[in-house]
């Protein structure tokens, strides 16, 4: 139970008060499925049928890892306490094996298709579908010269996109962390309710979104084998190093090429934002900073510097850094539109201490930049769906847009 | 080994002569994962690490049940005899428990998220990406009446659909199984890699296919409480017909209208076909012969005609089935410009004898259908991408399209 976390006792140290329980089941269950279930203290049942396992724990990924009990009808239970707000990543480990909840839809992460849960913010309804118009979410294949072959991506299309045939958008392209794909932003950000209700409540420009898979190989690249190296080896750095290089060619030589041939685009870096979580925000300061030809507003959730931020031995130089775009403030501030940096209180202590350490240095150099952190989330979900929610709305507000 | 089946045998039969066997990762696999793999012969070998467990077992839904071996190192694996192309759903059982393989990506299929293995059918190429023009698959929300809430669907337009802004449509329906969604027909189909192939032939029509969610209910209706009632129980089977009644109303009287306001279709019965396996296929007789003011193309694979097609015990008269629409065979061959009905050779027997009374009777009464038999396969999806390889060649060759 040690490994509950500060947010989540924080969180149950709000609901306190509440008694009432009536469980119903997690959005993220299959059709019918009764378990797992929420109730309104936002405390969460698990059960599974495993009659002949001798031991069943529940794994949250960033929560509690809770023994399971078993019942005399061969079905292993447990309550958890109240839970923070959120999607949280789980396994089920029965006998040593961690496996996928049956009675959840699976999501990608951490390399492979598992299991999540909702757990309700109450009173939130920006990331669920509401009664507003709706956007399309469209899967795309562009063949890439980069890689060789061909890749898809989604596109968000705003509600209106296929009647108003003369108008065109502008785009951000939005990156998923590392072990998910590019179905992140969709199935667990729930990206297209929160910008389908943030365009009906009119403070968010209509725009498309793009959000590619972060995982791309040079056309006769071979990874290496990285069998028994340890996490951080040179080796595994410079496949990493290879990755990023070649997400960054496919993504500005054959990704946007493509997009703005596809779909009505206004295909200017006044009207391209790029922004990721994780992973996908140090992509993003890789991308944008390489190509401010290409890009104007710059988003980095909870990920964002590159790799050396994330190191507490290493300073982060304003002069120096990103080939001194930040050097002159005043300069910066003419070209970029928006640079966004967000975190979770809650998240690991050298992931949210790498943020602020940015935050900070950038305050001390008079480079203007938003710092948004979301309060009592992790490295998880619910910060950054809080992230796109307070970001899209301050995308594409310089300049006209040009039809 | 005895559950392996007629089909696996007739396929290893034909791969006797052959003796290499460099195995390769599947298709279906997460990125990077090495297993499963699959040799030259289509065998397979699995693998999972399980060093607590005293039991894992392979288990092919439409397959063998093959005891896995414990390694040394903790491993389990396993391989199999050649098995037949296609893609086969499958679970790891794991000291009693059936949990999906985290090295294949999950497929929605038996109401979870399951795991499936593509087996690559030899010198095939129609349903995987070639360098053709792709159209896009689009999820799109909209309001049901029916149901009282948003519903979510897909829908295949083909390729240059938003350039040529001035052509309309012909419109297919395409259902999935029972158990499956609606993401069934690309995630396990590629129908739209099908469909982008057969447009680059020249052998097909263009089209838009749209791909609704199988399971409707009522606003207001609480489902019974199943608990206990055997399977094929009276409860039960009022529970489906409910479901099959709600969903024929959601179809006809919130996605159609919905589509045909949304996308360019030519909105008239000429110009609109539906067609499902297995459960989708019996919604496909249900809803297209109620509303034959609607469509005038019905398929049915591996499920036709109703529940009563698989039930031994009763015959199929054409002078009143479907309230008489096919007593006349001449009227029915102007009404309607394709009625097809296909399945596997080696389906269950109950359901292959189904289909073939039910295509016996057709041919007793004259009235004019198409029959296809799949060669070699079961009740699975490489029957189905077959049934769609030959029939959407044969849609909307009636008529001129009216822009």
């Amino acid at each position: 139970m040690k490994r509950i976390g500060v947010a989540l006792l924080l969180f149950a140290s709000l609901c306190y008060a509440q008694e009432t329980s009536e469980f119903k089941p997690a959005a993220t269950n299959i059709l019918d499925a009764p378990y797992p279930r929420v109730d309104s203290t936002l405390r969460a049942e698990f059960r599974i049928k495993a009659p002949d396992a001798t031991a069943v724990k529940l794994n949250f990924w960033s929560g509690p890892k809770l023994d399971m009990v078993k019942q005399p009808d061969g079905f292993w239970t447990v309550t958890t306490p109240p839970l923070v707000p959120g999607l949280h990543y789980y396994t089920l480990i029965v006998d040593g094996v961690e496996a996928s909840d049956p009675s959840s839809h699976a999501f990608y992460g951490g390399s492979r298709d598992t299991s999540m849960i909702e757990i309700p913010e109450p009173g939130s309804t920006y990331y669920s579908a509401q009664e507003v118009p709706h956007g399309q979410v469209r899967e795309v294949w562009y063949h890439s010269s980069v890689t060789g072959g061909w890749r898809d991506a989604l596109v968000y299309t705003p509600p209106g996109y296929d009647e108003q045939t003369k108008v065109r958008y502008p785009v951000l392209y939005l990156q998923h962390g590392g072990g998910e794909d590019e179905t992140g932003w969709i199935k667990q950000g729930h990206a297209n309710f929160i910008l389908d209700n943030l365009i009906a409540a009119g403070s968010t420009k209509p725009m498309i979104i793009v959000m590619a898979n972060g995982y791309a190989r040079r056309a006769g690249y071979i990874p290496p084998d990285l069998t028994g190296k340890p996490f951080g080896s040179p080796e595994m750095m410079k496949a990493m190093q290879e990755m990023a290089s070649a997400f960054e060619d496919d993504m500005t030589q054959a990704l946007i090429p493509f997009i703005d041939s596809t779909f009505r685009t206004i295909p200017d870096r006044d009207h391209r934002a790029m922004a990721g979580l994780s992973m996908g925000g140090m992509q993003t300061f890789q991308v944008t900073f390489d190509h401010l030809d290409l890009f104007s507003y710059i988003g980095g959730f909870s990920g964002a510097g590159g790799m050396s931020m994330m190191r507490g031995d290493q300073k982060f130089d304003t002069k120096t850094a990103f080939n001194g775009a930040l050097a002159d403030p005043t300069a910066f501030a003419k070209r970029v539109h928006l640079l966004w940096i967000g975190v979770g209180t809650e998240e690991p202590a050298m992931m949210h201490a790498g943020i602020v350490k940015l935050h900070t240095a950038l305050d001390e150099a008079k480079v203007g930049h938003v710092f948004y952190e979301s309060p009592g989330t992790s490295h998880e979900w619910q910060t950054w769906r809080r992230d796109l929610k307070e970001f899209a709305p301050k995308l594409f507000q310089e300049g006209a847009a040009k039809p």
